[in-house]
């Protein structure tokens, strides 16, 4: 999996039928290394995730596998730097 | 997914048989980042797009899977500058 | 497979049910080269280890492939360099 | 896919006995970035063309799939600079 | 395939059981770019090999897919320099 910062969304209103209800997150795995991932956990813009690539992203859907090739499988945890 | 910009088109008439209809369409990712995506959506030269890359793009067409690995799905929502 | 040194690990409350029992563990293939691989051989931090990456990762668990794309397939030996 | 030129081809005696009849070609993407694809269109030493990789190549052939990771799937139609 | 030489091979004893048997070899790629592919050709240190990466590695054992994502498929002929 990828570590990735999460920096915005992107809407596609032209797009293939397939794709499932969820959001085009923009997420950046190191300065300048940026891809977009889809979100089905309501990830928010500057969460650290854990991004799947390949087919095992569209695999994690039910029934016929959507295109997709990038998933945010979970939001990482990090310390409050607020306590 | 990776967020790219079409440049340009490409042609080949000499192909394998089992490619199906569509364009081959070249597309940015980055400067100097280029590759290949086949597209079933109309795109046009200029508009930035997402593209999936791999198995998960020959798994969207229907019937026996196509060799192709990368396929637009979708055109990314762009702010009308002319507004 | 990728040769990669066990750096760290991380934690995610927040993720898809689908996600096993295992560890996410963060490697390093190269200064600066850093992935999170799923780990279920118990390893610790400063390991050496193979990491397979994509579907295989996934494939190796049973029933329903998680979604999973970095999976630990084991400690590389190394000399004891305290003998 | 990606565009590529040709620029040699190589022999391999000793190998699986999985591999199909057909060529494996040397493909240039980018200066210093090549990769061997498996031709099975008479294509020569010169021609550019599209490169499927991955699994999708593998699954292009019939039958028990071989375990060939890049193909070229077509040559890209060129001007012809004598006319 | 990538084309690369091997240069070393390395041992797990504390591994997945199920990694079939064979050699985990070293290759280099180019200058700093290296991987562990499975060999199962008796592949020796020194030689010029085709490497095949992703699932379609995995899918070249027969029965239950291992977690192997680099197979080395043949050995490349090089002219005899001792002629």
């Amino acid at each position: 999996m990828l570590r990735a910062r999460v920096i915005g969304s992107v809407w596609s209103s032209k797009r293939l039928p397939e794709i499932p209800n969820g959001a085009f997150l923009e997420v950046e795995v190191a300065p300048g290394n940026r891809l977009i991932a889809f979100d089905v956990l309501g990830t928010g813009i500057g969460e650290l995730v854990l991004v799947s690539t390949g087919s095992v992203a569209a695999g994690w859907f039910t029934g016929q596998s959507p295109p997709i090739d990038a998933l945010i499988i979970g939001s990482i945890d990090e310390p409050n730097t607020n306590d």
